[in-house]
């Protein structure tokens, strides 16, 4: 085993890029040495290239050898051929870690390939190199400015991810972003030939920077390590998995992806349940689990009130929570009157759903029936529905109008002191999309757990509870 | 039962909206008036309200009888309580049809409200006048130019709704048009005091105009005479159904919506199988029925080929093809190496999901990999899958030119004999949300199937095949 402790792979002084080219057009180029730049990384940035001179307006190096100072971390661009050379050049420049981008090793299936990785993990442990991959896009630390997408957030947060997968980080990234929930640590780690889950999952679990972790996983070389580990992270904080493979075809996917074996997913559904990790199926669940865990103080039980207008979207909302795991108790008469008092709208149901289309009416009515709901002691939650797409009116004017001063109603939710959510559902037109994004924003900014759809939002506070339950 | 055939409810000579208002600000004279002059309705409307001289540049009359000509439609804005009155004016006006948005009936579970829907009904039999609603949004009929909904296409297809919830009908309007569906004949009923589910599924499978028939129902006064009707209908036409009231709290809540009984579950679930319809969750996978009806050929059999760029995505999107009912069958070697002398990138799986990045390559490599995936005999279709926020570099100008080609690469996939669909699938960026707008415009102009998810294609293609299999 390498004598590097993994932290080296967050916090190097210095990286070498092996494989950049200064051709504008050069994707892989635009993907690692940009981010850097973008992030103003401030340890030297080494192009490694022997066809250029400079590249993106740094001097290049024909060799790793060749660079001056000492080199942390590599992040390797070159064909997998190459790769055996780069390793040995790692070792004599004591390169700390380096990052494999290249792919073409076990995942392929193939004899020459899987002989390749071993290769490559003799000589990076002959030298004391970690290695990260291969078939990776490595490590986003907004905190040490590193980053290999250029527009990830720079705002650092304290969620980890441990992705097999790189596309499952961008997505995850962007999509948890536009929620207000910001991660410090992601790292890909494609065939996991020396640095692995295992490891990552150690790691992560006593990173003091580190509350969640989150993890996206196809399959593991030594399970029963995996497990360990993750029990013992799972004592310590929450952690949330997405784990790949549950199907037939799902498992050849793993296995031609980053040539993890999957397993039989029951064996791993009850062993992720017994580590004590909250097991989701995508990465939707995932970001709505974190959003959930930042944002909303622990529901005494899974009781919910939920307002907003339309009768069919109140069937539906009613539908989704129960399909999600909460329950609706009925409005009492005491209550339902109290709201009557604020809306005489001909057609509200003022049951639960409670369907009031409070937005023409604006604050003045709406805070009394917040008060009332808060007020309701059989609710251990609000949850607050709306379908731009349902309403009837959707001028340019008219959601302008409308939009603004749903945004002023977000203030006031912000401000309920129950357990609340808020969900824009179902979204296809232009203006529908617009005004989730504006509403999406608010409660970004006022700390407000935000939902695309009730069900999504039901089924991550329902796991929330039983996170909770369980502990 | 009243004499007029259900015809009239759709070629109204004249329309009067009763309780149109002139202030700018009355938001149900912006749904049900404003829809009228924005689609150009080509025959006389008269708004009825004393206090106003003229509302909407019309002149409006203090009474319905008032009028001076014959009025066909009669379009209720008024208070319940002002409703029988109404009903009233309309017999003596030989009104054919009147609809309710009027709300207040027996969805409040009250007496007073039942009692005055069972007065409505009995006044508007005596004088043979249709009665529509109460409690619902009416008519969007394109061929005659009538809408209650101002963004509604102007374009007439040749599809029906038949809904208890207006809500659901602006959902699924919208949502359908943007993928290149269009309704000939939408009919919001609410209550069903007297045109009910059977009475509209019945004309709906008579009507020459309507291919497919779509219905949103909550529950049914009279279940056998509804499935007695929907299967002679299924017999004649493609029948998709939204059933709700699925969970004790949906039931409750459609019983508040429209005072429908939502019934047994399982029961209902039996029953619309054997009537031969198919029933789908919500109103996207109503849409995508319609888009696999509307744009696929009949594949023959469930084996799907899978194209697309990322190893996480394709995981994914193997998945998620076997959960919705797909089949991915190996890409023999032949066809492998086939592709390969295409795609030489390293990284690359080349099983299936078959993981390219063609992109960068324009239609140069994109054709042959699309003829090479048409002669495979094992492949029933293609299935070319596409997740923009998993992608790495996604800055303005990058995702200009990648948006641009990729249209280009629709137009190629377009000439594809085998049936296709395309996905872009999760979106949550600005950038994102633009491309699946761009893409989906593209398959929209081509007629190419888009769905925005590989499950939910998966899932509808094989509700799509199970039903051509019953038949």
């Amino acid at each position: 085993m390498s004598h590097q402790p993994l932290n080296v792979i967050f916090h190097p002084r210095s990286i070498a890029v092996v494989g950049a080219s200064a051709a504008a057009t050069n994707l892989h180029t635009r993907m690692f040495l940009d981010p850097l730049l973008e992030f103003g990384y401030p340890g030297q940035i080494y192009p490694v290239n022997p066809k250029f001179q400079e590249v993106s307006g740094l001097k290049a190096y024909p060799n790793l050898r060749d660079i001056p100072g000492p080199v942390d971390h590599v992040i390797s661009l070159v064909p997998a051929a190459a790769t055996p050379q780069l390793l040995t050049d790692c070792v004599a420049k004591q390169v700390k870690a380096i990052q494999l981008f290249t792919a073409g090793f076990v995942e392929t299936g193939e004899a020459d390939g899987i002989r390749l990785q071993k290769e490559l993990v003799r000589i990076a442990r002959s030298g004391g190199v970690r290695l990260l991959g291969p078939n990776c896009v490595g490590i986003y630390c907004p905190g040490s400015r590193i980053s290999y997408c250029a527009d990830f957030p720079k705002q650092a947060g304290r969620v980890a991810f441990i992705a097999q997968s790189g596309g499952y980080t961008y997505l995850a990234v962007r999509m948890a972003a536009g929620r207000g929930v910001y991660f410090g640590k992601v790292t890909s780690y494609g065939n996991a030939a020396d640095v692995n889950e295992a490891d990552l999952m150690r790691f992560m679990a006593n990173d003091p920077e580190t509350d969640i972790i989150t993890a996206y996983i196809e399959g593991t070389t030594d399970g029963q390590r995996f497990l360990k580990v993750l029990t013992e992270a799972a004592a310590k904080k929450p952690v949330i998995i997405i784990k790949k493979g549950r199907t037939e075809a799902g498992r050849r996917g793993t296995s031609s992806h980053t040539g993890a074996l999957a397993g039989d997913d029951q064996v791993w559904d009850t062993a992720l349940r017994q580590a004590g990790a909250v097991r989701v199926e995508d990465v939707d669940e995932l970001v709505d689990m974190l959003v959930t865990f930042s944002f909303m103080p622990v529901p005494k039980g899974r009781k919910v009130a939920v307002v907003g207008a339309g009768g069919g979207a109140s069937v539906r909302a009613a539908e989704e929570c129960e399909a999600g795991g909460l329950k609706l108790p009925a409005l009492p008469d005491a209550l339902r009157a109290e709201i009557n008092r604020y809306f005489s709208l001909a057609g509200s149901m003022l049951r639960n759903p409670v369907d009031i289309l409070a937005e023409p009416l604006g604050d003045a009515a709406w805070v009394p029936v917040l008060n009332t709901l808060e007020g309701w002691p059989e609710a251990d939650m609000i949850l607050w529905q709306m379908s731009p797409d349902m309403e009837p009116v959707r001028t340019e004017e008219f959601v302008r109008v409308v939009v603004d001063m749903r945004r002023g109603m977000v203030r006031s939710f912000s401000n309920v002191r129950k357990p609340k959510a808020l969900v824009v559902h179902t979204l296809e037109t232009p203006s529908g999309l617009d005004e989730m994004v504006a509403l999406r924003e608010e409660c970004r900014e006022r700390g407000v757990a935000f939902y695309p759809s009730v069900y999504r939002a039901a089924l991550a506070i329902s796991r929330y509870i039983g996170y909770h339950e369980r502990r």
